[in-house]
């Protein structure tokens, strides 16, 4: 067992009457904690991206309909569950693309469905909450337990972006085992993917693991090929905004580029995703529609210009790796390595 | 042929007194052209990298050799040795490692050996200095012709770096036939990785090619993968640092990248270089010291940090690209694109 102190950062914690947030805008320059304590600051906070990461928007937002809840001053629970549905909507608009923004807030409404009293949903409000909370982190860790055992002490691994504790309740994806390797004396060191254009592993991954006391080093994306020969990188492992129903997986743009470069070292390529990252109406990754961005994400940082103003950009945000990279596909209920379509489905029923 | 116009931009100009010189720190936000009119001016230009490329600086020193000679005041030739070989040895310490900076400064001191006196002398060495200038554009033209062929009207190529016009006397080596193409009506797309930590290919390849009228997008280095197979790039080309006697090739860092993804996806990958770039003396890849920079290149960007100040970071400057994933070299006397070792020593005969 390791001795040292270490504290794996979480973005969000209920304080009974308020959510205390990481304002993720300011790392790593700033480790800001907003206290919001109305719906209002809870909008704001995430239409601005003080927080990100799916899990971590659908907890925020869980927390801040239970605090707008406990606010209402009626005693009919047919009010009551007017101004909830006014509030579910006004929130479900913060980020409009966010599924777990909207899965999250559904399932805060439907859990008063059968209370008796104003008193009793709005208790329920905030044990439900909670509950999305500790159930994200009873996944994460799980997700870790699965892949820990692919990792030996010593272990260089890589990753690209940010897939990890300030992102879920806590632990994170990718970074789930390391976090638990932490715990458990297994030393993981991370070389950690800048993730242009913006900037999410150098900003935020190198942080929390150095928050951590886990052994990070970061290098800018094209150093990728040179550090896996160098380093004698072990294994990649990286988080999923979308995997298809054959285990095509989209994730934060790079993630292709990693895959095709780790199958060329022979490294083990690992993805790292809940079930609900899972869409299985999608057959394959042809399918996932890829998002392109502002050009300003491309020729500007931190508001100065790296590039002409005028230059010509392509920024797609995401990439889509096809299952014939992945070495293995990790979640809650387990790893699977082949035959994914067949796999996947099984996953589901088991 | 295309009626549009266009420049190709140049960094090096002798105006008789004094050096034009494109202050190529400031772009791509200002162009900026500096008149050097002491041989302080110049010293200052190369060392705070106003001038980069091997090929300029080499042109830009030895320009600099002629300006301070021309004013020396004495009519002993032996005198004027003395200073020519003194201000030799001053410019050669603006670049400590820059090869083509001493063999420029050895070539003008040659020149003069067989003068008669201070007035020819003084007319030698900017002569040579034109010619060494001369030499350089026609090599490269020559890398242009050579690698032209290899490309048809509408292809996608990308590049990383800049291994262009203003690196050398014009054309460059990986830009040249982009450039000859232009010139010619042969339409080639330039996809252009931005290139970190030092952006070279955010702020210069992309400059000097919009300066030409060429078609360039720009891309963050993560988006290579994705961009080879959405955007059908027909071939890679990039520049080098130094060639081993086996074709092994050291570029700037994400070459090596590069070199694995086309391969992945069957695109020719090209490296176009003059023969000057070859090192018969390193027998391969693994011979050649790669340079380990500051790590505050990775963590700021223009002054401003973008990971925590005290994160461990990786920065190797270059990598190696082993022989067998390049399709070809072309130099200025032909390409050659298998049995790299033999073929070398060939080129080196002919």
């Amino acid at each position: 067992m390791t001795t040292e102190a270490f504290n794996i950062p979480t973005s969000v914690k209920w304080q009974g009457d308020s959510i205390q947030l990481l304002n993720q805008q300011k790392l790593p320059h700033m480790t800001e904690y907003l206290t919001l304590t109305s719906i209002d600051e809870v909008f704001e906070a995430i239409k601005t991206l003080k927080v990100r990461g799916a899990p971590a928007i659908g907890i925020t937002a869980a927390f801040g309909l239970a605090l707008a809840a406990s606010k209402y001053e009626t005693n009919s629970l047919l009010r009551f569950k007017q101004l909830l549905e006014k509030d579910k909507n006004y929130l479900s608009y913060a980020r409009p693309t966010a599924v777990n923004l909207f899965w999250a807030l559904e399932r805060m409404v439907k859990s008063i469905e059968n209370a008796t009293s104003v008193n009793e949903a709005k208790t329920a409000l905030i044990h439900e909450a909670i509950q999305i909370q500790v159930e994200d982190e009873e996944i994460c860790k799980k997700i870790g337990e699965n892949a820990l055992p692919l990792f030996k002490d010593g272990d260089n691994i890589m990753t690209i972006c940010n897939a990890g504790s300030i992102a879920t309740a806590r632990y994170g994806t990718a970074l789930a085992p390391i976090y638990l390797g932490k715990e458990r004396g297994i030393d993981l060191k991370v070389f950690a993917c800048e993730t242009r254009p913006v900037l999410q592993g150098a900003r935020l991954t190198t942080w929390e693991l150095m928050k951590a006391g886990v052994d990070v080093t970061l290098i800018t994306d094209n150093m990728a090929a040179h550090t896996m020969k160098m380093k004698k990188i072990s294994a990649c492992i990286v988080g999923a905004d979308r995997i298809a129903a054959n285990g095509d997986t989209a994730n934060k743009i790079g993630t292709f580029s990693l895959a095709i470069l780790a199958k060329e070292f022979n490294i083990p390529f690992f993805v790292a995703a809940p079930l609900s990252t899972f869409d299985l109406s999608i057959k394959s990754g042809q399918e996932i529609p890829i998002e392109e961005r502002d050009l300003e994400e491309v020729i500007h940082i931190n508001g100065q210009a790296i590039a002409p103003e005028d230059v010509k950009v392509y920024n797609p945000s995401f990439d889509v790796t096809p299952n014939e990279y992945i070495t293995g596909i990790i979640t809650e209920k387990g790893m699977i390595t082949s035959n994914y379509f067949e796999e996947i489905k099984r996953l589901f029923k088991s």
